[in-house]
């Protein structure tokens, strides 16, 4: 159990030096790390051969090894995101504010790193590089414990990285990555305040339930997404359909896909059988409220809805409503305030979702799956931030620094 | 136990009907809020007096009491308060940024309220009031939990403002007083997720502490300040003997007066005696490192340094360094991160001071005690926040509200 303390601690000394370094002293060291990652390829690819020997040994499907597998092209890949992450501009030092008072002070809001960041992550390990990548660019320091499943290639893939930067003016330790894969290492970094000044998880639902039920340490809460679609009344039949579709099929497993379509009842009369088509053809399975299953008699047999089950797969619940108010009553209780989205050619109906709809996107005639950081041009994802302190929605860079005021006096004092 | 999660869960219903009210609207509550606390300050007074009689009877001070205790004037001030929230700007709908897509679509971050916020505090009963009326100014509900001392004030002040409200477009059930002065009744709301957005507590270390271990919902957390004011070698001998008077002496009780003195050897030679002498003629006890104590004879019998201790209290550390390094490092170990002072005519070391210090408030030449809300110019003040996510150093309007991405599309979907 000192491995965890005592990391953190190594962190937390490194982030008094990453404070202090320049952005060309942070990106150059940034480049070296992806050159390092593809120099260094082969001894990764054989660390990956021991995670996936272990995974197949204890049972766990292909499809998932599949997902850790780290190719010549996928490590290229890795390296290319870390090149891109040195484009992005800095945040840090950025000076937000700055105002003078009647007494003569003069006070600065300015960007500057958190300090320690803990990243709780499952599986792949391009997650450790990425998320390294984005919380040194920052000038924090950064304890990584990704998912057991990985462990051989996260070794590896740091042991290389921190090797590489005892020839950069990064402090090496600033990278560290807890080896222990027992749970009780996670427990522990909940608690470590004063060490780190936040901890990220980035996983599956139970494993962000342990961080937010468990840290003592400041949370920032990712991932849970029961993502609404409402097609009003008045929407245009073919883009309802297509943004039904889309926010449905283009990818079920991801928290900004849509698990429950509700449709006013005028609008599905026309036009949800010909919706619900499209989405059987796509491979999506159907439950449906007692209207729905008299509307579409194959949706019958199905079973009940869940509507506050986020199935991240090919199911989707689809609610016949009377009214705007309806839909707005659903969402708020069974949404989890990621994204939700309003079809709709009334703007009456649309400025009322956007101003009521509790919720980091609210979209109006789009899908929600456009709610990442890339799609919002932020170049970078460290998650997406689904409570409402700090960070709201797809978090940039700048969602990894804090701020700190600068008062410059002339001997004032307090009367 | 029923009623904590009744009260939060009326608060939570509430909160979407906050959301849709205008500045006017909720400025318009406000003042009557505030007129009501005088029209019926003969109840309040009353009311008070219950407190009052009972921790006499539990043998509570007369000094403690003194600052529970409500007069004509003290609620006449309190109104006032209420009165200057109002002519603040609301920050609530402010749009922080606009930006467009090359495929488009529109996206649009703006201000809105936090939701329903957990207050849990101590003591006075102005407290209640102000809190209130913050809260609710930024479009949020609000669930209290204030001390048992003044349950019987809070309780009558509660009951006199929400049916005030019961006149206006705010809804009542937005501000929630719990009754249950037991502690269970503290740690009830600290895990409820869902139906709080945040916790805010103010107070005690002890109340503090309980809440930021407890708490599964986020936590703003505000407090405690172990302040140091370093006076540098080129420190100009007046202010720098001004400024340690002040950061000591002028209020000793609060988060943002120095603990520790750090002086640098040179400049205590020469310069230390005199502003110790200040010290002292203002009731300050000198408790100081070996160098100190062979400076100033008289301080050869006090108790050793605590430097790791908020006194809060006529009491003062003081230590000789040899360098900015040497004060650096003393307050990176012992330093709360709330505020430091340099005291400096040295360009070089201010900048250093000014960039490697990690606090939410780092001063050149001037006193820590500007540290507050309403010396910056904010207006107000909810506390001041000692942890680095959401909000940092004093907290006014805007660190009460979250944001959220309005997404505005003509049909776009993702490919």
């Amino acid at each position: 159990m000192g491995e965890v303390r005592d990391k953190a601690a190594l962190a937390r000394a490194a982030a008094a030096r990453m404070n202090t370094l320049s952005t060309e002293e942070k990106n150059s060291a940034l480049l070296r790390m992806a050159d390092a990652l593809i120099a260094n390829q082969e001894s990764i690819i054989e660390a990956i051969q021991e995670d996936l020997e272990r995974g197949r040994a204890g049972g766990t499907s292909e499809s998932l090894l599949d997902r850790l597998k780290l190719t010549e092209e996928r490590i290229m890949g890795i390296a290319e995101g870390l090149r891109q992450i040195v484009e992005l501009p800095d945040p840090v030092g950025d000076k937000l504010e700055a105002f003078s008072r009647p007494n003569g002070l003069q006070i600065e809001k300015i960007r500057v790193p958190l300090g320690v960041i803990g990243m709780i992550y499952e599986a792949r390990p391009n997650v450790t590089v990425d998320a390294a990548g984005l919380c040194l660019k920052t000038g924090n320091a950064v304890v990584l414990r990704g998912g057991s499943a990985a462990i051989a290639s996260n070794k590896q893939i740091v042991e290389v990285l921190r090797k590489t930067l005892a020839d950069t003016k990064m402090p090496p330790d600033a990278l560290q990555l807890i080896e222990d894969s027992d749970r009780r290492s996670v427990d522990e970094m909940l608690k470590l305040n004063g060490l780190l000044d936040v901890v990220i998880p980035r996983g599956g639902a139970s494993l962000i339930r342990n961080v937010v039920e468990n840290a003592t340490v400041p949370v920032i809460e990712t991932g849970a997404g029961i993502c609404h679609t409402y097609l009003d009344e008045s929407a245009e039949p073919a883009m309802a359909s297509d943004i039904a579709l889309n926010a449905k099929a283009q990818r079920p497993s991801v928290c900004n896909a849509m698990e429950t379509l509700l449709v006013h009842r005028s609008f599905a009369n026309d036009h949800l059988p010909s919706i619900a088509g499209r989405l059987r053809d796509a491979g999506v399975e159907l439950r449906g409220c007692e209207a729905v299953r008299a509307l579409l008699p194959d949706t019958a047999d199905a079973p009940a809805p869940e509507y506050d089950h986020e199935y991240n797969d090919y199911i989707l619940n689809i609610r016949i409503v009377d009214s705007l108010d309806e839909a707005l009553g659903h969402i708020r209780q069974y949404g989890t305030m990621h994204s939700e989205c309003i079809v709709t050619e009334n703007a009456e109906h649309a400025a009322r979702f956007m101003q009521e709809i509790d919720a980091a996107a609210v979209y109006h005639n789009a899908s929600t799956r456009f709610t990442d950081g890339f799609e919002f041009g932020f170049g970078a994802e460290i998650g997406i931030s689904t409570q409402k302190l700090h960070a709201r929605g797809p978090m940039g860079l700048p969602a990894l620094t804090s701020t700190k005021y600068r008062i410059y006096g002339t001997g004032q004092i307090r009367g």
